[in-house]
């Protein structure tokens, strides 16, 4: 497939449809960006009215044009389409990009348009790019299909970018071309009826003219293979993920689902996948400009300034990004300070160069510097006025990227110059060049967290799975038409080895007495009914009974209430469960996303859950060190290991929750949502117990 | 104070001591800014080896002048300045900027120098800037006194710069130029021995000329003075304040401390002035973009974008800075979609104005919005073409910003087209113009909080009051020269009318059982000794004692274990105060703020505090709609409130604690430090009680 998507890219013959002789004919300009980029192939027009451009003739019909067509250009009315491309079929050609507006993005009229669009082509065996595009740019083929005009300082290079709005990859251009990066290839997916970034991205992995891929996606359609597609190279892939709010307008269910809305998802996923979020282009700037760098393989900067007060600014950001100023050792520092002229400036880290003006005991302070093993990366920040100091300034830049090159550490570097110097410099200079001390720390930064990302491959784990046990008691619920109830629920998690607190049905008062003094007071009543899934909100819970009276009590009180804030709900009885003291409430749970399948989350509990949001999110399946990050990387980790003389919690009992339902969710699939909560987790070697579960299956599955 | 400074700004003559005509002479560069910004008074050169400049004579002393002389620059070297300024002093100039480096940011050496300078200036009367600094700029007179040269592009216009580091002020100049911006005055102050930046900023406020006020400050030297002239203008005032690190190096002592480390401080004091913080100069670019804007009076944004992709990134950006997309009238939409050509695109909010491409009807539907009640604001983002589209789209850029004005509400426009083109349109359109959509929202969300911040004055809260009481204790503890007991520090803020957990004093177990019986079981016993502060890191706390037995077997606990972890300590006995149930631990405490004097914090106590960091600062006094809002501002306040059922807290009750507390420190100067902690909040009507109190007294006061 990605062989076929080759002549998209590649094309020896292009006819352009659409191309008139009136004024404002967006076609004619697709064939002035072919002509300013310098295509090398042969680019005939197509318009019903007929005319010249170029010299060229501009042919009535694409069956009239006398040769073999590689691609061809649709950006004609979105009626006439369909027949476009069945003429496009009938002539032979294989690649088409449908530029045209007004499909399934303006409603079902042209939703219903763009399907016989589909079924055409798919007729015709022809792959098309759109519709609702701007098409492709191959920088190094002199190839464009933009219906706008594209800035003639894009040099070729080895960013290639897919964008779902023609706009902003027309925008990420302009900043290319301003910043002096270097295009490979650009495609406009549009509407993503037949080729979607999925098919694009798997062409650039294998592309040697794509060194690094950056993403523009309002929706991703399909998750798992973008991931998979990621997991399989080492080229940098950069995502903007926008349209954050979609799901948020959906109410959620439970605490899973409202912990993991889909864009935390979508930030897990990408993670996972080793893919680079970014959400403007300023930090799509940083990241390109960083990855010209060579990794930061540790977390030590130095920073060197000429100005003391940039000096201060980039040590505020190092501490705001968690960077430490590397300690720089007495006798460099003493040996250094021999360099200087004056005695005015005294070395450390930050350096400041202070009034120093000799621009060749910069360049050996920068090389002493970098060189020495406790530095992983630098911040040279210089100050200059573009009259005296230009050429010398703009060699000395130049030294610093060999440098970094040859020592292979990163060097980024703040030109702090009036603005027309600094964009020249973005020209010419062999390496990047920052407009500010805090964006060289932060490129350091992403430089640090992006080769820090640790891609794990999506390995079920093993461990307990009585998948029988489960099958029957998801059998029984099917052939009720309804979801587990609570005991069910924590009988299929604890099938998959989660321990469950112990449980006892109780279908009457005398029931529950029974069954309080079979486990041992105090106990905790919870109503069961299917159709009531958060029972305290309905007075279903009573906790801490500590007599047979209270229990009776309690098991009137709770059917009471229940029945009359629910009248229409049935009522199982209660579950009894021993009342637990000690320990740390947590959440585990699992939801089915409709981009990437099951996620499983872990997350603070109790009270505060809604307050903090303390969350982490893996798509599942996951390997156990990805369950162990998980716990790292929530908040409460430090209270959970154990602070200031209290207990630690037992994490690894917890480790072993998560990957059970990692477990559970990868073998049954038909699980839309499974809430442990609060799961509790006792002091450090005396285990966990999940108090509640809920769960809900997939409607027919 | 503030006239004295005139004659910096707007000298007839100067005098610029330290030229030569020796290649690389700085002081030649300042009597070039003077020649190229276009000085209208006199300026006189003075330097040992006499010589020529712009045909005038270089004088061989400042005596030989033969004028008066309003002002004089000393560029000489450090050892030489003493002289410089007795020379100065006896030719009767009672201003000098001195820009020599050298002096008490180098070491013990050029403090020593720096003071003798101090008092030479003072003995002659003169009021001097720096040393250590590129003095000034009074861009409406021709002014500049830099020693390096300025961006002829630099026009003269509203924003008045101070700052600490000339090297970050020349970037901001640089940044003014390159934006398009307009400089009125600026003031680098450096080591700021004389003339500080309060005196500068008292000065610019009253400044005609001066609208907005930027300030650069790697330390502040009085902060109630700040605060005092920040709340005494209308004048927007942005801060940078760097140095952040500076005091997270020292090691807290309390959490009162650990939360309000001074960097927060700075927050909150800045904020309580109505003071805007910024962290790069990025954000400086946006306010002061923003702020050539009319206010934005409430949070309802309406985007119009002529690229669907930028819409979505625009709705995302609100999303993330709390901005509400307005809901635009079903009507007015129906009667704008009459105006469109095609069928292409629904009209809603965002709007996207697709492939509409007339933009009479961009600025019809553009005003028609902006003008509706439910808007407060716009994004209009345009993409175009500069060809084509150039000359038309600056006219309509000039047209919203003109509808901004009209209507009185913020119209931010985004440019999208060429880098080049968007360099041209900063330089010639009225209005700012932003380079991303969601520098846009930003620059409307920015606006909306700056005209949000309500300044209060600092007045002493009303309410209980026992001064003598509390002087009585503080005397005691000052006669034994210790800091205040456990029970000293509950009787002070008891009476300041906090209510304190009872608390009885045990010297022995049997007094001990005897206060439990009388207090009645449960109880806590807590350890009594000068020299012990975390009681128990010590060992020295002992909860939920249920009988006689119990309250004896802590009781010998107690003194064992703290005896055997603190032998050097002092034992006095123990607290025995009623074990508490339910409710909620917070933290209300102060803290004396080396540069903005006590400052009062409120915070979520128990296990997280340290992991979530939870806390509301003010700098004391403060009215009680300050302490209302720290509670507000607390990620806990919907806890405290009450959320999914859970009971709300006392929150009027919790009010009255901070304000107790700002009403002590208001009145006893001496207190350096005190940590109500925990401070037990009950159900709403059932007040709060101090559970444990520390506190420390200034040394020596």
């Amino acid at each position: 497939m990605a062989s076929s998507l080759d002549t998209f890219f590649n094309p020896e013959t292009i006819a352009v449809v659409g191309v008139s002789e009136k004024p404002g004919n967006l076609g004619r300009v697709i064939s002035g960006n072919l002509q300013s980029f310098g295509f090398r192939g042969i680019v005939y027009e197509v318009g019903p009215n007929g005319g010249t451009l170029y010299g060229r003739r501009i042919y009535k019909a694409v069956s009239d044009i006398p040769d073999r067509v590689d691609l061809a250009v649709l950006l004609v009315p979105a009626r006439v389409v369909p027949d476009a491309m069945a003429e496009c079929g009938r002539k032979g050609i294989r690649h088409v990009v449908v530029e045209t507006a007004g499909f399934s993005e303006s409603g079902p009229e042209g939703a219903e348009l763009e399907q016989r669009v589909a079924a055409i082509a798919a007729e015709h065996g022809i792959r098309f790019i759109g519709p609702n595009c701007i098409g492709l740019v191959n920088r190094h083929a002199g190839l464009s299909t933009a219906f706008v005009s594209l800035d003639a300082h894009l040099q070729p290079g080895g960013t290639s970018v897919v964008t779902q709005s023609g706009g902003v990859g027309i925008s990420i251009l302009n900043m290319l071309a301003s910043e002096g990066g270097g295009l490979a290839k650009m495609v406009s997916v549009g509407n993503k009826v037949d080729v979607d970034e999925n098919d694009v991205l798997e062409y650039l992995i294998d592309d040697p003219e794509t060194e690094i891929i950056t993403m523009y996606l309002e929706g991703i359609r399909d998750g798992k293979r973008l991931m998979d597609l990621a997991r399989s190279t080492d080229k940098p892939i950069l995502i903007h993920k926008s349209n954050i709010g979609e799901a948020a307008r959906g109410i959620a269910s439970s605490h899973t689902a409202a912990l993991s809305a889909d864009d935390a998802v979508v930030d897990a996923a990408l993670r996972q996948a080793g893919i680079a979020r970014f959400r403007d282009s300023e930090t799509l700037v940083h990241y390109l400009k960083a990855l010209a760098l060579p990794p930061m393989r540790g977390n030590r900067v130095a920073v060197l300034s000429r100005s003391g007060g940039h000096a201060v600014i980039a040590a505020d950001a190092c501490e705001l990004e968690g960077l430490e100023l590397a300690t720089l050792p007495q006798d460099f520092l003493d040996e250094a300070q021999t360099h200087l002229r004056a005695n005015v400036i005294s070395l450390t880290n930050p350096m400041d160069l202070g009034d120093l003006f000799d621009l060749d005991v910069y360049e050996k302070l920068a090389s002493g510097t970098l060189a020495m093993d406790g530095v992983d990366g630098m911040v040279f920040m210089h100050t200059y006025m573009v009259g005296p100091d230009g050429d010398r300034s703009q060699r000395l830049f130049e030294r610093l990227h060999e440098m970094s090159l040859e020592l292979h550490k990163p060097v980024a570097v703040h030109a702090d110059t009036v603005a027309g110097e600094v964009s020249r410099l973005k020209q010419v200079l062999p390496g990047p060049v920052f407009q500010e001390p805090s964006d060289a720390v932060r490129a350091l930064a992403l430089l640090r967290d992006y080769w820090k990302a640790d891609v794990l491959p999506p390995e079920r784990p093993d461990g307990p799975a009585d998948a029988g046990a489960v099958r029957a008691i998801l059998a029984a619920c099917r052939a009720e038409g309804r979801d587990p109830l609570l005991q069910e629920a924590m009988a299929i998690a604890a099938a998959y080895g989660v321990p469950a607190a112990e449980c006892r049905l109780a279908a009457s008062e005398d029931e529950a007495v029974a069954a309080a003094e079979d486990l041992g007071l105090p106990v905790v009543l919870k109503v069961v009914s299917p159709e009531i899934s958060h029972k305290s909100d309905f007075g279903g819970v009573q906790l801490n009974l500590r007599s047979e009276d209270g229990v009776r009590a309690a098991y009137r009180e709770i059917m009471a209430e229940v029945g009359e804030r629910a009248p229409e709900a049935n009522l199982y009885g209660v579950v009894v469960q021993p009342m637990l003291r000690g320990g740390r409430d947590l959440i585990v749970g699992a939801r089915l996303d409709p981009n990437f399948g099951h996620v499983v989350l872990v997350g603070m509990g109790g009270v505060f859950v809604e307050v903090f949001r303390d969350a982490a999110i893996r798509v599942a399946p996951f390997p156990r060190p990805a369950a162990e990050a998980m716990l790292r990387e929530l908040k409460v980790w430090p209270v959970l290991k154990g602070v200031r003389g209290q207990e630690a919690s037992d994490v690894d009992a917890l480790v072993e929750v998560i990957l059970a339902i990692a477990r559970l969710v990868t073998d049954f699939p038909e699980i839309a949502e499974l809430d442990l909560n609060p799961i509790r987790v006792m002091a450090a070697g005396h285990g966990c117990r999940a108090l509640d579960a809920r769960m809900s299956l997939v409607p027919g599955a």
